[in-house]
């Protein structure tokens, strides 16, 4: 088992949540007071993240949003940050790279070394040798996109492979191959739940990184039914603009806590406990 | 059409060549003299630029090569140093993006707006929904991954969806519904070249992007015969490390542009004049 999965592990069980808070900065969103500060996108996450550490089983940080910005910098301050003050809470780089091997190798030293993430999103369209130089860092994690969370999902990921759909196909590479060394994760949008269930049922145990709850619309309880492993964990539940943006005054950093704690609530109500 | 594909075939016409130099830089690989330089990634790319702007119809910088070096403003630099002296080369960044539409538009703007490419290769596992934020500026050339150059791609690329082959379905999505601006091309490595033929059967006159050639492998003869459109073009192939490290001396540039020239000729040699 990858220090990363047991990092997770720990998370779920310290803070009895499979809440991701999905870091995904837009200035024109942020309270007036913020958006004004140098720094102003390392300042908002700072504010998210004091107010939510005791909640989550990780953060989620997106590259674009980062990227459009010209603030790099300011997303390897909020990854220090989270390391320096809460070292229990993993961090995934939502990057969904995906290149051949050579160019696979920059991209794991810019997630993994230059910006220190525990775990990266990644693209499974160039196959196995593409995915290697990921999944080689055993200690971290590498979450392959599987069933993706946006209706033109189905365009690829539905498409009938012999009898099976491709984003199935995906999900026993992953189980089958890809996870030789425990460290391979899958990403299910929560807006369809029937998938879900059908990836758990191949993937056994494997923790699947669930975004599109929250302002995509996807229903919690189907989620965590459909997701959830015997022992009631296996997900990261990740949220982004509800509960970033869940007030634009003064109190944004309250109103994001208490999104968290009614998300977490809302999950935890439907989890078995074993 | 759009913009981009003119410049494109403007390019093509005016320096007579289907060649695309890759700028994947590796500083451990650079000549020492230009190692020790601050800013050597653009001091590098600005003497293989100079050296070869004549004889190219693109520049293709790879994002992962800046990204792992925190050299993001020099990739800046790069492309600004192209449109500055060399305006008629197109400026594609391959970057390989692929996420939902809302995050996707985050991606559209670091490519177009903040780095000012011409165009972006992107990733079509997430389907319509996440090229269109790029489809949308349709001044700007958006290329698809279709059949990629390592073996690996054959994981899913090649898996048989009701007799067609997921690349060809990919093919085919590019011809009737995403190139509805005239602005989608696709990549297909050069070392496949049967699967570059079937892909040129569906495209029509859509350019193709192929990487492979040099330290791939990829052939060139039977790249051109299985991609060439009538006209004698509708390719863009790439090669990086056989031209940028051609050597390893004071004399690189000189050695990027003879490589440059003897690619050049090896795929004109091949050519349909028409």
């Amino acid at each position: 088992m990858s220090a990363f999965i047991r990092q997770l592990a720990s998370a779920w069980a310290a803070h009895d949540s499979l809440v991701c808070v999905g870091l995904d900065p837009e200035i024109e969103r942020f309270p007036k007071h913020v958006a004004a500060e140098p720094s102003p996108i390392f300042q908002f996450n700072k504010a998210i993240i004091d107010a939510t550490h005791d909640l989550v089983c990780a953060y989620k940080p997106q590259f674009a949003h980062y990227a459009a910005y010209e603030a790099e910098d300011q997303l390897e301050r909020t990854i220090e940050y989270v390391h320096r003050h809460y070292p229990q809470v993993p961090v995934i780089l939502d990057a969904k790279r995906g290149d051949i091997g050579s160019t696979a190798e920059r991209y794991a030293i810019e997630a993994f070394e230059r910006y220190g993430a525990e775990a990266v999103t990644v693209n499974p369209y160039l196959g196995t040798d593409a995915l290697e130089p990921f999944l080689r860092h055993a200690d971290r994690g590498v979450i392959v996109l599987c069933r993706t969370s946006n209706p033109g999902g189905r365009d690829l990921q539905e498409l009938d492979v012999g009898g099976r759909r491709l984003y199935q196909v995906v999900a026993q590479l992953a189980a089958q191959r890809w996870n030789s060394r425990g460290n391979c994760l899958l990403v299910v949008g929560a807006t369809y739940p029937e998938e879900l269930a059908a990836v758990r049922a191949v993937v056994g145990e494997m923790p699947l990184l669930v975004p599109g709850v929250g302002a995509q619309g996807g229903d919690v309880e189907k989620v965590v039914k459909s997701g959830q492993t015997a022992a009631g964990t296996g997900l990261i539940v990740s949220s982004s603009r509800a509960i970033l943006y869940a007030s634009a005054g003064e109190d944004f950093a309250q109103a994001a806590r208490a999104a968290t704690l009614a998300l977490r609530a809302e999950i935890n109500r439907h989890r078995t406990r074993p």
